[in-house]
């Protein structure tokens, strides 16, 4: 059994951040699980463009307010506390944060850790 | 890209409970990301003996307050809001609910939404 804190990891090198957001890495694909899991905070008045090509992504809402755009359709949902969503096309999309913003997340294939965005907003597939 | 709503969601056959627990299945195995996630409840003052024999499940705690039981080694750990704890080694634990407690939950292979908990705290494995 594996038995993390998030209080604690967030002052750990579990946490990768830039100036906007950061992501603390709550379970790695090391830990074999199948998936990764990530509580990730953003920025209030960020605005954000993601497309893992290569990784299926959930993304649950604690807390915060914001919105989520379709760029393949030009739809936009509100994102609050409770929303989730789904990247089960490894939809190309656009967060806004208008306060900041708490989300917990999941990715298959699990991220390793040393990913970093590439300039097409994508992680790169594990080797 | 799939968007839905732990509100309305826990209004609907999403929604599975019984007596001292509800769980609600924002995503499940027919949405094709390769895990489930589900918003967990359960009541103030109950005790859980599960032994997923058959699944990996990660559980981060949302709010509230209790402990989870090791059963292979005795070893109990406190939970609260950021504590998670993973059933790598399909892990059989006894969690205990001091107040109402919530939790978010993956689950690797996803679950179809049809299991039961059986006699022996497992869900079956899927066809």
């Amino acid at each position: 059994m594996i038995i993390r804190d998030f209080n604690e990891a967030k002052n750990t090198e579990r946490k990768v951040a830039d100036a906007r957001w950061n992501s603390v890495r709550m379970l790695l694909a090391n830990d074999g699980m199948g998936f990764s899991f990530h509580i990730t905070t953003i920025k209030a008045g960020s605005e954000h463009t993601f497309h893992y090509k290569n990784h299926f992504e959930s993304v649950y809402c604690v807390s915060g307010e914001g919105s989520i755009e379709d760029l393949a359709t030009g739809e936009v949902h509100d994102l609050r506390p409770g929303v989730m969503y789904a990247l089960n096309l490894h939809d190309k999309h656009t967060l806004r944060c208008k306060t900041e913003m708490v989300f917990a997340c999941c990715f298959n294939p699990p991220v390793t850790g040393t990913e970093v965005h590439q300039a097409d907003g994508s992680y790169a597939a594990a080797d």
